[in-house]
């Protein structure tokens, strides 16, 4: 089974014009490569051990480079490893001035950028300016601007930023510059967050990958032969690298998720309708049937409440877009483990998970057991359906909207976009009536998962984020276990479980060669997983509530990476 | 200008089977009349001082006649003119009983029906048994079931009542009998809801009337040649009769507002998801452009809040409905006046108000002004263009669930009927891409409206619900000043000014007259105003309020209505 025989659909004969890439598109593509070189500081960059090439091929783990070498101070370090939470407390109490942070973290992104391509942008000067600003408000007014004053913030570069180009992934958007601030960075920089760096997605958004024709493949931070996930690419390589204090992420199928269970850190998908997403690139507009999301990236739970109760009750979003909601981020306490019943999904039915995925979810339950959490196994309910019909979802426009971006530059389309434009039925055009039937599906999916889990009494769903741990860079195919929650709309955390790929111990059993797979994609996705090639590899999980029970998600999260100990701070 | 020269798109011609609606529909429509005949308790029912032709032709006001015969004894205008709210308490606390307060209402609900046409189904046995059950369980127990113990409330037909026929107005729906109920019926029932009463509702729940091939037009309960409005026909003239405590209607384009600010009641369409829609026969399944919203229509602000606050905090319809918002009812304090800012839209742009919503309005006005309301004026921002893309929203999918539902029994469309299906484009299905960019037209509205209020510190939009007052019978075309807050999603109260169509000052003038039409439609509404023909019409108005907002929007109705001096209750 080779991947080309799923592109069934659509050949895409009509998006790529080489010759009008190359003349009048080409050019703009060079200059923002030169661009971002340019402003790839050479105050913080550091000299490689090896080509990156080299390095690529060697699963280099820059992360343990870093500390190995001690590329940073013992300060830097002492900041760099510290949460947004507790950066923002000392900035506030005058322990630590927001310059001082900034420069710090600074230093680590461009690091991290230098090792895993993270970067879409970087603008460090004008981040020193405004932390320089803030170390002056607090000092004429004795008090910060907000609760994220001085907390250096990276975005994914889909969102608009003002005055700069905003280009979603798409070579066509090279021209977008936005004259005004998306809804949510605006909020971030009126809580007094410092921004200095966007980061990489792949083309069309739609890939748990990051290939595109700007800057191409972003890597994983503790393998560089493998991925760092998708669409948030640079956001999953730069938060889990250390070089931001909170990243800010956008998921409809599972791209906050993806990339912070491949590269290492934690990731919010909250429900819909909290965090405004007003304000940017993407094929979606008016587009409602599985809603996309943003949300925030960080290597502390603590960070990603934060995060959320910042965003929400200090920044009210409703006052700036219609389409928030005016929700208000509840207090909810970290729950005891005695308190809590979790269904566990061991296998969605669609694709088996890898052996080092199997390990990480068998140990995560054990030690949630011995803690005391009520742990029921969870069978899936209508996966193959609700696959099926996410796919429709996502084109059922025919592709139109994307059609358009694209075609527009007649940029070359890579692997992944070919892959997921085939999803559903492709380049046919739905009906009204066609999408409304797909929203009847939808919507009885959502019914029976909530009732399944109100009347068994079960706050949660423990289940992979994918069948897999990071893989390697374009082979990821399955976003089954990711997308079942877009469409259904369940608020879902993915923490990391502490664990990482063992070669040693996590290959495939004499019994698993024998499985008989259930379908071709399964095939293809497992065929991809050789225990060699995944070494150090972040082992996270997804945790799942009911929609709008964000609150008790983050706060569960809290309980559950307290029991494993996977505190992503300690190196 | 007449009527049919609107029906330009679609002249409807696959609709209507004659041969296999009189052989295979009609027999089980007659069953249906004759049930409704028969379950019209004689005990309760009234000798009619005339034909109902005659009334009809008379403009009779049912409601004059029934408190100055004295249709009900003392005591049962005592209950029937209280508040939902002051009868739930006096049922707490035992001064009422279930029993006797739902035997005062049966009675004026089919005092009503037999003026007004009101029911499409009674029970009142059913009912009887229920209040018999919550006074046994109050003598048991020594505390009610819930906090709508015993109160008497009516619903719209098109809501699922398990064991019940549920047709939504559609004859083909004759066969569907739910086996549960919907989850609005549900929660009002575990509340201590009592029940005996479905009420009309016209011919695919898009008509501003009533009509349909089951029981034809509900008739307004202050001037019988009015209409009641629609769709929530019925409930508003029992509501507004006083034949039950409160009403429960549904809302997609002004559904509970034409009708309570018709017949003489207030009305609340709240944001979506804020009440459960969950179960119930519409032709707008898996439609989410505009939203459909179900809500409370009643005599008193008081019992507005009432229902909003239990149905939420007490029922959590989330529990039930995954897309219900767990977004409690909070507990807002009345405002004085002198913290209101509110803007009034006089006139939309597209149909100028009859001369009786003229003085309403600005007789409200006035007395908002004199008890220290901030009043300005607001300027209707894109209302031609909202109220073209919620018509095309109405018919994108080509009228294909409406074709469905109608078709499959033949039945001869309704004046109203023909005139919205050609809404929009009529029988033009929309691809995916096309709905889209109409969402985007919706958004971009939300956002200005959104916007201007924020900017402008307006927290409130004050307007006419329609251009007049209760239309005659079948005679009601625009939309315009409901459906513009359908688009926004805005939460809308209507509530009474306490006002009455006067013929006498109610005239246009000789500049009037003059007045230059702005559109074929605006010459066919004013036409249609003629002074002597709507004697007594109550003046309902609508307040609006930003999304979510819904908690003020009731708060300052209640401000205003005091201001007003319109207790429904004072007769």
């Amino acid at each position: 089974m080779s991947f080309e025989s799923f592109l069934v659909h659509d050949k895409l004969e009509n998006y790529e014009d080489p010759v009008k890439y190359n003349k009048d598109w080409l050019p703009l593509v060079e200059k923002y490569r030169s661009d971002l070189a340019d402003a790839t500081s050479e105050e913080y960059k550091i000299k490689l051990p090896k080509p990156i090439d080299t390095l690529i091929a060697e699963q280099f783990n820059p992360l343990d480079y870093l500390y190995k070498e001690k590329l940073l101070t013992k300060e830097e370090f002492a900041i760099t490893d510290s949460s947004a939470t507790d950066l923002a407390a000392k900035i506030a109490k005058g322990d630590l001035t927001s310059v001082e942070v900034y420069k710090a973290f600074a230093k680590r992104a461009v690091i991290a950028h230098q090792f895993t391509n993270c970067a879409l942008e970087l603008f460090l000067d004008e981040g020193l300016k405004r932390a320089e600003f803030l170390d002056d408000y607090y000092k004429k007014n004795g008090k910060t601007i907000g609760p994220l004053h001085g907390v250096p913030i990276s975005l994914k570069e889909q969102m608009n930023y003002k005055n700069k180009i905003t280009h979603g992934g798409y070579v066509s958007q090279l021209k977008h510059i936005p004259t005004e601030h998306g809804v949510t960075i605006q909020i971030l920089e009126n809580l007094g967050a410092v921004f200095y760096i966007r980061t990489n997605q792949p083309q069309t958004l739609m890939h748990l990958d990051s290939n595109n024709n700007l800057i191409g493949l972003s890597k994983n931070p503790f393998n560089l032969l493998l991925s760092s996930g998708g669409s948030s690419s640079g956001e999953g390589s730069v938060v889990a690298f250390g070089g931001s204090a909170i990243g800010v992420g956008s998921d409809i199928g599972g791209s906050i998720r993806g990339p912070s269970a491949f590269s290492g850190c934690h990731g919010l998908r909250p429900t819909t309708k909290r965090v405004s997403l007003h304000g940017g690139v993407s094929a979606g507009a008016g587009q409602e049937s599985v809603g996309a999301v943003a949300g925030p990236m960080a290597r502390s739970i603590d960070d990603i409440d934060l995060w959320m109760k910042t965003y929400i009750n200090d920044g009210k979003p409703w006052d700036l877009d219609h389409a928030s909601l005016p929700m208000p981020w509840r207090e909810v306490p970290k729950p005891a483990a005695k308190d809590l019943t979790i269904g566990v999904m061991y296998d969605d039915g669609l694709v088996r998970p890898s052996p080092p995925i199997v390990r990480g979810l068998k140990d995560t339950v054990d030690k949630l057991k011995a803690a005391g959490v009520n742990i029921v196994e969870f069978k899936p309910i209508r996966t193959k359906e609700a696959y099926e019909t996410v796919h429709k979802m996502y084109t059922c426009d025919g592709n139109y909207m994307q059609h358009k971006l694209l075609s527009e530059s007649g940029e070359p389309l890579t692997k992944l976009t070919k892959w997921n434009l085939n999803y559903g039925d492709g380049s046919k055009a739905y009906t009204v009536a066609e999408n409304r039937e797909l929203n009847v599906v939808r919507d009885s999916l959502r019914h029976e998962y909530t009732e399944f889990l109100v009347n068994n009494k079960i706050d949660f769903i423990l289940s992979p984020t994918y069948n897999n741990v990071a893989p390697k860079s374009e082979e990821v195919y399955n976003w089954s276990y990711t997308s079942l929650f877009n469409i259904l709309d369940f608020p879902t955390l993915v923490f990391q479980t502490g664990l990482f790929q063992d070669p040693a111990i996590d290959k495939w059993t004499e019994e698993d060669l024998k499985y008989e797979f259930r379908s071709e994609l399964e095939k293809l996705e497992n065929s991809s997983y050789k225990p060699d090639e995944f070494i150090g590899a972040p082992i996270g999980l997804q945790l799942s509530g009911r929609r709008y029970f964000d609150e008790e998600v983050v706060a569960a999260g809290k309980t559950i990476v307290d029991i494993l100990k996977a505190d992503l701070f300690k190196h």
